[in-house]
């Protein structure tokens, strides 16, 4: 029978479909990928393309050249320039568009993804998204700062060379806002943080962790949103990415490497997102809220009923989806 | 300049990208739809393969065989069968997944679309609607109901032949309860439906309206989360679809139609969701929720900061893509 289970830290309820389940192997992606050159003379992320990117922020040298650069986005999402000023107007309301957007250029190869990285320069990309993030709160006008990728069309991007994207808004998302005081609400009743609670649940049940080591734990979340959708959480209790270890950037690179190489090698080299979940480094302090990592591979789509509910269908039962990833040797 | 806008309905922010704005037109089907027969052998919707379909639970028939048929999904995302049991274990939450899951077959006529059809067969439909879900609802374990249309791959279904879906669920959507309580909020400020304010700010502005007739509105909100994203309200104030009458129905109709055809001729027919979003036949006293119809084109790909957020990026400007859809006359 099909179950309907509640994650408790996102609030979304999800129907984990045993009627339609597919196997895990059954997600693999059917059509190869059209091969992409090592590097391509009209992409602007590639070397010797540099001027073809706005403005540099950022820049990880190496003897020959450059490791990581981050630039601004050439079509923002939202801008630097401007003052925060909001509209009400009847029922209108509005916040006129300033804040940051930038793109992470992970590698100065065309064709690879992070999966094939080694350890150093995902770490290194890890230490960028820190600093980026933390600057970017340091800017008045910003709210929220969101760090993500895209790879692959399914998710939503065409642009094959490695990045990451970071938006700062300034607003607060409704979504962060509603999760944090469901946070609180739980903090009220048992003096916990849920997540802290899910990861107790999770570690002493087993069956849908992938990685544990020292300060990481990665797991299929008990309602998960869709196949494969893996957690990446620290094991130290803390509200900010901002905070992170320079022992904890090393131990989360090794999960993420983990993560990513078994979805590259189990399911062929699928699209997916992943995202940073934070709260803001001046909130690092507080007891109810835990940052964390979330990707989603793109294997399956939201259709009618999520638009409808908010709620997901998951065709993969999470805990066969986490005995698969587990089963997985990178190459 | 973007300009970020709260959506007072759902509580959804958007930002309008006009860094990447782009023009209507541009979103417009590119690569040619494959063409499909009037009948296929193997498609269980067609009519002679009624076998195939699981149990039938209501037909309109005609002079030659059946109009519209209602029929289990044979994959159903919810059983029938089964008690609504809760699980609680430690941050276990879970119900069985208890409900219905029907499938609105609504032509024998394998290769066209709703925006194709008569207004006779499309205001059939609709009854049809108003018919499974009332009797949805009679159902004890049944909290929601949701009736939604997933149309073209890119929209989640790979069946051609039209249908709707309805899924009665033995849960309360987070998305409805967070909305609900939105609506009070705003009912407890100001002793108005947040709904029919935005209806009269949408008639005094004008500039995002499509079609107004007696009993209905339609408009691209204010806060649009996608190009096209088009909503259709009854402007008498009412909480559950259950209520509609025999006028409204007529002219609910003609908005569908309107709605539906415009894309397909000005979009040369895009992919599409849609929902119906509604309280409880029992609630559709209350003074704060407002039944509506939400039409969401799949011409542009939500990503990582859709997921990570909540939020959106809209890259067409409401106003321009309402305009562009009043400019459209339906062959």
């Amino acid at each position: 029978m099909p179950e309907l289970r509640l994650n408790l830290v996102t609030r979304d309820w999800v129907i984990i479909a045993t009627e339609r389940a597919q196997h895990p192997a059954d997600f693999k992606r059917e059509e190869e990928k059209a091969p992409a050159p090592h590097y391509l003379e009209s992409c602007p992320f590639c070397p010797g393309n540099e001027s073809k990117t706005s403005e540099e922020y950022y820049r990880l040298k190496d003897d020959v050249g450059w490791k990581v650069r981050v630039v601004a986005n050439r079509h923002p999402a939202v801008v630097r320039q401007g003052e925060r000023l909001r509209i009400m107007d009847g029922a209108k309301r509005a916040v006129s568009g300033v804040g940051i957007h930038e793109v992470i250029i992970e590698t100065p190869v065309h064709n690879t993804t992070p999966a094939l990285f080694d350890a150093a320069r995902l770490e290194s990309i890890i230490k960028v998204y820190k600093e980026r993030f933390t600057e970017a709160y340091r800017d008045q006008r910003v709210e929220h700062v969101i760090i993500f990728k895209n790879n692959g069309e399914a998710a939503g991007t065409s642009i094959v060379h490695p990045h990451t994207q970071l938006i700062a808004i300034p607003v607060i998302p409704v979504q962060y806002r509603d999760r944090i005081r469901s946070a609180m609400h739980y903090f009220d009743e048992t003096g916990s943080c849920i997540v802290c609670d899910c990861l107790s649940m999770e570690r002493k049940d087993g069956r849908r962790i992938i990685s544990e080591t020292e300060h990481f734990i990665s797991f299929i979340p008990y309602a998960a949103l869709s196949p494969f959708h893996t957690w990446i959480f620290p094991r130290r209790h803390s509200a900010s990415f901002s905070g992170i270890s320079e022992a904890e950037t090393k131990d989360f690179t090794v999960h993420l490497k983990t993560i990513l190489s078994k979805l590259y090698w189990g399911l062929e080299d699928p699209d997916y997102n992943f995202v940073i979940k934070s709260s803001r480094p001046r909130d690092i302090g507080n007891e109810y809220s835990h940052w964390y990592l979330s990707v989603v591979p793109r294997v399956s789509k939201a259709a009618g009923f999520e638009l409808g509910t908010g709620m997901y269908i998951n065709t993969c039962v999470p805990e066969e989806s986490a005995a698969f990833l587990r089963s997985i040797k990178p190459e």
